[in-house]
């Protein structure tokens, strides 16, 4: 019997273990378009905060006592749906659960055979050729628009979408500053190619970021990848150039607090004339999908885009998983291996 | 001896009388390209506080015990500027000042002779054919691409900027909500056409927006156009809908404040996909001039946009009608009449 994570309450701030229950899920016979599903990789992802609160985000919410979803690597077990024949490796979206039957809610893709032949692995389509990968190079290039020349700043440079953030941005010749807290994440953001790294765990950020830009010689940012919000996201503001694009990703620092976020340098928008814009991944994804393949595909093939995975293993270890996004338990991506 | 006003230190904060000084500007015999010039109509406009700081501003700053300049209407008395005549009515940037030698650095422009044919006072040059009516047209056309069918939230909705923007609006068949403090302001901001206004002294501005919205039956802002900051921009945040667009002309709410803006609500950028973006008129106006021209002309001819004018006398008092403008002291545009 397949078993899947419930989410039981609603967190206040930051989420529990008490907020989440294991529970088996009904099994039976296949319907017409159905498949029965061995889950291999689970993904867990900042996004899904948002999908636990009772207020409306831009993925539909989590429903209490029914089970979770999110991002999965599966092998179909047995199938009623065309095109898909036991064996195949799948792409969906009923993660949170060890398996167990699929439909085309889930959004079932097949991984390209080409792809995984050619030495991609199956959990690749989870992190740089998947969301985040994907959320990477939409905001980047997208979203913020930034060409080769430009100096970037990325926070959360060592998590999944920051890490493929900063090599995209060394791919296309721009002068990458990232952040990262503490040492071994900030060693591995400089592996990856950042022209400049601040911890910031043992500087302000806005310190950091200043000298990064004197020893680089830069004026300040042309773009800036959020994924943090707070302190970041104000010290980009202060340094911003003029006509600078922010993408905004995400807000971590944020997603489990109340409190206000104290912006002291908003007020550059007006004479930098700053664009700030707030994107989400599937919004942009079907216009650009086949362009981040091959593209994307590309730096892979040729190492100029690589990944850490942060892994843990077994069903049970989900919350844990999920939970250490929030405190910085994570170099690259965050998954979960069954 | 024509006099100027003096910037004669920098102001900590909201400017005082103690940092300006009436003072002789030098006269003589006219160079090539230069005009003597009697100066009818003063603008002060909140801009003119970044040109005060050491800081760069977008506009060059104000430098100490020099002439500060701004916007005015002329009067040539004696020109050696080809194409400009004894008894021309010039537009310029020699403000701040009774008169005196101007240059091509002062952008002279004559007024159009037709238009002031037409009935339009020479002073509708600094206000709604000018600076402030370009910055209402573009911010809300261009920056956030309005349209009709929209819902914009103006705030200042009883300046010289945001009256322009309402009555823009609602020529454009937007439905509008504005924000002004006092019950005067919010008496003329509903004279103007606006659906829905809140009197931001009386009643917090998210709880008068979200009160508009219900009233109204619309489910968010679709714009806003942001004079203020702080509060206004935070309310507006929190009621954006999807895919919102803010145009951010100036934050007059922390001009003179080094608070850091608490912005509760910032963080539904991600989820509503929210652009904010930061504008100012001179970088957009000479592609969009004639446009702008031509379509406020109209909107004008036909009273579909007027404008109340709040007038101080004399050149003595242009800093106390600058200081106006921090302290609520106007209704429309803030002029000074020599």
């Amino acid at each position: 019997m397949a078993k899947a994570w419930h989410l039981t309450s609603r967190p206040q701030g930051l989420p529990t273990r008490d907020n989440f229950a294991l529970r088996e899920v009904p099994d039976g016979p296949l319907d017409k378009d159905q498949m029965r599903v061995r889950n291999l990789w689970l993904s867990v992802d900042p996004y899904m905060r948002g999908r636990m609160n009772e207020a409306k985000s831009y993925a539909a919410n989590f429903q209490i006592d029914q089970p979770m979803t999110g991002g999965a690597i599966g092998e179909v077990i047995e199938s009623a749906m065309e095109g898909f024949a036991p064996g195949d490796l799948i792409l969906h979206m009923g993660g949170w659960r060890d398996g167990g039957i699929i439909g085309l809610d889930m959004m079932p893709n097949k991984l390209p055979t080409e792809a995984l032949a050619a030495g991609l692995t199956p959990q690749t389509f989870l992190h740089n050729m998947g969301l985040t990968g994907g959320t990477a190079w939409i905001g980047l290039l997208r979203i913020a628009a930034a060409k080769p020349g430009d100096t970037v700043f990325v926070s959360a440079a060592a998590g999944a979408v920051g890490s493929a953030v900063v090599q995209i941005a060394k791919a296309r010749e721009m002068t990458v500053i990232g952040s990262a807290g503490g040492a071994e994440k900030c060693a591995w953001v400089r592996d990856l190619g950042a022209d400049a790294v601040i911890d910031y765990k043992a500087e302000p950020v806005l310190s950091g970021l200043a000298q990064a830009l004197r020893d680089l010689g830069k004026s300040g940012v042309d773009v800036y990848f959020d994924n943090v919000g707070g302190e970041h996201l104000d010290a980009a503001f202060a340094v911003a150039n003029d006509f600078a694009r922010f993408a905004i990703c995400g807000m971590i620092d944020v997603y489990n607090d109340t409190k206000p976020q104290e912006m002291k340098y908003l007020v550059r928008a007006i004479p930098a004339r700053i664009r700030m814009e707030g994107f989400i991944y599937t919004d942009q994804f079907i216009d650009c999908m086949e362009e981040f393949h091959a593209d994307m595909g590309g730096l892979i093939a040729s190492s100029a885009v690589t990944m850490r995975e942060t892994v843990h293993d077994g069903l049970e270890s989900a919350p844990d998983a999920f939970l250490g996004l929030f405190s910085g338990g994570n170099i690259g991506k965050m998954l979960v291996r069954l």
